[in-house]
């Protein structure tokens, strides 16, 4: 029997990541698509139409696609659509009925769609580092604070397609102001952007202490994490403050599912040599002692670059 | 044919209610048996098993029962056993294998055993305020604040049986002193208990201020409910600041699983008259703009006496 095949896509601000992924997880061709050009759906939906036909052409395997799986902001499971997307140029304020748009555009070949930190939680659990849990809560540290959790096996999606969105509990009363207009998310102070701004906060509120990061202008949690790497103390703190943050929601979020495990994916888990134990500390100090020492906290073990898609193309296998 | 029947127990720390329920959820016969006079496990499921017995026979429905629901504080749905449970005298620092035991005591009838607030959430989709409700979580207002979330029709029970402590979550970062040994949980401010704290420390804090409160001592919940009624200024306002609590955990609890509906339950929700509109306000004020104005909050509808042995007995359909 001929090999069936899937096609993960995985919609970012800048650019669409497509690749065509086998039974086992390989990635085996794979394109960039320019996202932040096309000025409405159809012409994006169209010109991604475009890349998936050709990237299935180049491998020859025309007629062998199952399905296709996207991970987008604000990607509904249950509607199919993408809505209020404020991140994608083409999608903004508006409601696209993505998966039916895309289906029509690629003749018919089924769409299944979800948000971004859903895929990276599909993915995981299929082929990284969730493998075999049926409990666990995925948080994806990058320009956002995002989730997917899952529940016996399965991603839960609540009453409306929007559950899981941890990176909008509230971590500081009355704290920062977060890119939702509300205070003190959890995203204002754990997201990559989060971390720069402790940066800039910290540098003004002690100008005595020394840093390397004095030495950056517009500083990135890169920075930050470079500094750490070198020794900086200032940078260490940083990521002791967003660990310790991150580990008493992680201790809130326990007392609601009762996950096996929490697993971290995104750019800045990449300082996960700096953040995994202020985490593990802070998570234990503060929940429940049923659950004492009992959470595991793991670190993505899929390669960054094939991470995305094969989140999003895990989905089409069901479909 | 001949109707079946299940048996129904909610075992407090004072008392087990037990009761005989149809498939129509009509409680046919019950009976109150004392729970904190029996030293060891042994002895309480004797007991337990003799009032069951007399139960039955009583009624004349020998060889027509199905099985037998109970909820229990700390009563693990996936192992069977009560663990630990510090308000129970037989059960203290112990783990009791209960549902094996009193299976053996009843003639093998299966028994299905959870949390009280687990059960609470099975009788009010079964019977309640929540019928026809997929996705809600259920709060219970008593001593202390527990809860029962329903995903997709199911008892949320996570990796090891004990998922649902809501009461848990943190509410004041560094507040008060919890039950459990931490800071600031929900139930410290939020329970029975926790709204006569308020009281005091309010009656404290401001000498000058004239309540009806003055008049008590070892004042209660329900003090603080009768003066509210009475139209004292105080008591109402500590209503006002105990659904503003509520109401901005409950923003992130709708973050985590995005449900259709909050379902409130127990002695301290009887106040519903002076919680609701804070609890609405603040709830609607904290959560993420795509939830705003769309969560339910609901009361429960089942009659005081029946509520604990519907909701326990509700369990024992599916054995």
């Amino acid at each position: 029997m001929e090999q069936s095949y899937v096609i993960g896509v995985d919609i970012g601000a800048q650019t669409a990541k497509c690749g065509i992924v086998n039974a086992r997880g390989e990635v085996l061709a794979q394109s960039i698509l320019v996202s932040n050009t096309q000025e409405d759906a159809d012409s994006f939906i169209g010109a991604l139409a475009s890349t998936l036909k050709k990237l299935v052409a180049d491998a020859a395997i025309q007629g062998r696609i199952r399905g296709i799986g996207v991970g987008a902001p604000n990607g509904n499971y249950y509607t199919g659509e993408i809505k209020d997307a404020p991140n994608l140029v083409w999608a903004r304020e508006k409601n696209i009925p993505f998966s039916r748009m895309l289906s029509v555009a690629m003749d018919g070949l089924p769409v299944a769609l979800t948000n971004d930190a859903n895929a990276a939680a599909v993915g995981e659990m299929t082929y990284g580092a969730a493998r075999g849990l049926k409990d666990f809560i995925m948080i994806t540290l990058g320009t956002g604070v995002g989730s997917g959790i899952v529940i016996g096996g399965n991603v839960l999606y609540g009453h409306d397609g929007f559950a899981g969105e941890l990176g909008h509990t509230c971590a500081v009363r009355g704290g920062r102001l977060c890119g939702c207009g509300r205070q003190g998310c959890l995203e204002a102070y754990c997201s990559a952007t989060g971390v720069a701004r402790t940066a800039v906060e910290w540098l003004e509120a002690h100008p005595e202490e020394p840093s390397l990061l004095r030495l950056r202008e517009n500083i990135t949690s890169k920075d930050v994490y470079e500094a750490a790497r070198a020794g900086d103390k200032m940078a260490k703190e940083i990521f002791d403050f967003t660990g310790s943050i991150l580990g008493r929601s992680f201790a809130d979020f326990i007392a609601f599912s009762a996950p096996e495990a929490i697993v971290l994916f995104g750019g800045l888990a990449r300082a996960g040599e700096f953040l995994y134990e202020p985490i593990v500390k802070s998570m234990n100090d503060s929940v429940l002692p049923i659950w004492k020492d009992k959470v595991k906290v793991l670190f993505s073990s899929l390669s960054e670059s094939d991470a995305a898609i094969l989140g999003a193309s895990a989905l089409a296998w069901n479909l």
